[in-house]
């Protein structure tokens, strides 16, 4: 077990409020990676029935800054980058899992994958981190 | 005043949980254009005392929505990215304003600034949508 | 073998002079993937001794061209995005090699890893195409 | 006049082989910014007749390095994104001019963006770039 990576998880989710408002769960993870779920309910989705872009990017969003912060430095994005492949509805259940491509002492690069209960492509993440040290 | 634009974006925010649970703000429209405010509040932010990305983004992504529906065509996100040039706390009041750089048949380009309170820059954005033609 | 990629890929090499200048050779392709090489020379570095970022960048967008276009419509490229995760140098050989995320009938969507010679990740790229359908 | 800044664009120019294959002007820079223009040969432009995307992304590119150098760090690219407005030709003439929306003492962002000689935006361009300190 990776005791430092699962403080800092903890402590990070424990005061994410949005996250918590988000409903997003933790389904695995080790230090540098995340997998996180989230179930898309009505108060989420946009006036053509489908779920807000924001949602599928804050979900991708949290995972970044999970994985980039359990390598134990505090990690801010500096920029992310998303593609939507397919649209994502009321009822739809989430899964995001990272990718670290950098990790590096100064900067982390992150790719996140975001599929759906089919295991579906619905989004296409890319986060790059500045790591200030200050853990 | 631009009546259709008025009507799709009427109809937009009114079935739009997300953008309302934000606290967004219409501050002024026209075709192809939109500025957006919301207040930063507690809720919105994560264990470091600052607000999340995905509020910042949602943000911007709703004013993209916005304007670029306001076209009169029904309007999917491709792609979108972002860069975080200052931090945001509890009580910031955000700006968000659109510039259309591409009004194509098919595909829309639209770049968006956010400000905070003092001007400062927080966030730039840009993002290309799909014209599906339905409205 | 897919002789529809094939004379596609062929045709557009052919009249591609900036790709011949740079000295890409086709590993392998299919309809919808192909991956390139190129040996990094000494007129495409910088002042810094280190290869230009538009030519890790260009062999990227080369392989984003020649596997959209091989689905049998002409693609043009809308965004293109690109983290750089190692410098390259002269003497340099990279190859890039494409994953097709989304293969719309008007929308297309890639991934391209760039790798170098000793199998480290010297960039990672995204781009989305439209489809015209004019082939 | 800015000679620092004078300094590290004439030596970076000096030697960046592939920026002056490519046949690249400056028009005008100070510190933190910079103008470049290049007339488009036949040997940029592809199999459609239309000039790679590479082309343009390599001008917008060095627009990059050259006005975040002359800020008098080594600074390298990070991730670099780009959305392409308008079709460039052979016989255009293209101009990218830097818009530094952050400059931080590690980071630095700037916007790059790319017109043709009609005034016509061709490509919308964003960098992000960590300063190593090393000039």
């Amino acid at each position: 077990m990776d005791k430092k990576a699962d403080q800092i998880i903890d402590s990070m989710f424990e005061k994410d409020s949005f996250s918590q408002w988000m409903g997003i769960e933790v389904e695995g993870f080790k230090s540098g990676y995340i997998k996180l779920s989230i179930k898309i309910r009505e108060e989420m989705c946009n006036g053509f029935g489908i779920c807000h872009g924001g949602i599928t990017f804050s979900l991708a969003d949290s995972a970044l800054a999970f994985a980039s912060n359990s390598r134990g430095s505090v990690s801010v994005a500096l920029e992310n980058n998303i593609n939507y492949t397919k649209k994502v509805e009321v009822g739809d259940t989430l899964i995001a899992e990272t990718e670290e491509i950098q990790n590096g002492k100064t900067i982390g690069v992150y790719k996140i994958r975001v599929i759906n209960q089919h295991d579906d492509l619905v989004a296409d993440f890319r986060g790059t981190v500045y790591r200030t040290g200050k853990w």
